[in-house]
């Protein structure tokens, strides 16, 4: 139960949209174990003078196209899966031509007991109730 | 203090919409003790290509008016709490005739340090000022 | 690294929104030894049935320019400098003919792992890489 919240410039294309969502999610996935199934992403564009972003710090280089990925996930994770997730998400944003610096990513955490993904039963109770994977 | 964040898919109608704000702030008064007064919401409209909800994970079937209630709270509910906190949103929200696994819910917690309300004074010393609650 | 998510309502001017998302950045450079360079500012603005905030709650006075500014940083601030911080924010947003009770702050904290500034690396890394500020 990652959750996502991509802010994007407005000037962002639409490749590169969905380029950069598929890159969060697949590094969730190849990095931090979170099934392929569990995609959970609001995108939201900015204008301009509404997305501040310093475009050098800390001696790095921002474009017009720098955007801002927010994941809210379950406590956990290593600092060596956070080192990948970055470099993963970065890595597949370059193949779909951003830049490198472009992409600032900021993680929260909460645990099991703080998700509800449907029919109101806690994320706890959903997971006892599911047939265990194979 | 609860903030509370709820996106919806644009094409929700109004009445649901509203539903949905009343039915989260419902359930924060009658399962978490916060003030019926204390109602702090923003909402968000997304286009179904920014709103990228998984339909089945984990065992659930979500439709096209799928929404996403994120809670800001204080620290110190209990399991509990936080299970007829879910259980409740949704009541309501299928009376409003939402389908139960349409609301995805997630909490963060922080602490009265962490909130100003007004004046510029954290909530711990507004607390202070308040003349006790009968 | 503070990022930071100002809400406003829609009717709110330029002038007072580029005076309040200053003063966020301000108050952060003043009370909390975030650098000047160190500005990550994401701007929403909202109609009014769809920012619902309680006029009154806890005995304040919330006009029609109400905002919600809030602000994910790194963990290690002080009571003290929370208290500074709001009271900075609150003094320049003044300065600006905002009511004092329009400015509802909230922060949410994480730590140097959780943040990755550009080129796929930790924010932890990417101190160590910088050369020391005098």
């Amino acid at each position: 139960v990652p959750l996502a919240r991509i802010s994007i410039p407005s000037s962002l294309s639409n490749d590169k949209t969905v380029a950069l969502a598929d890159a969060v999610h697949l590094g969730l996935v190849r990095t931090c174990g979170v099934p392929m199934d569990d995609r959970f992403q609001l995108l939201t564009r900015y204008a301009s003078d509404m997305m501040l972003l310093n475009p050098t710090y800390p001696n790095v280089n921002r474009s017009s196209e720098a955007s801002v990925v927010e994941i809210m996930f379950l406590r956990g994770r290593t600092d060596a899966q956070k080192e990948a997730l970055y470099q993963y998400i970065v890595d597949r944003a370059v193949e779909a031509e951003f830049r490198p610096d472009d992409i600032l990513i900021a993680l929260v955490e909460n645990t099991h007991i703080d998700w509800s993904l449907g029919g109101g039963k806690s994320f706890s109770k959903q997971m006892e109730a599911l047939p265990r994977s194979s």
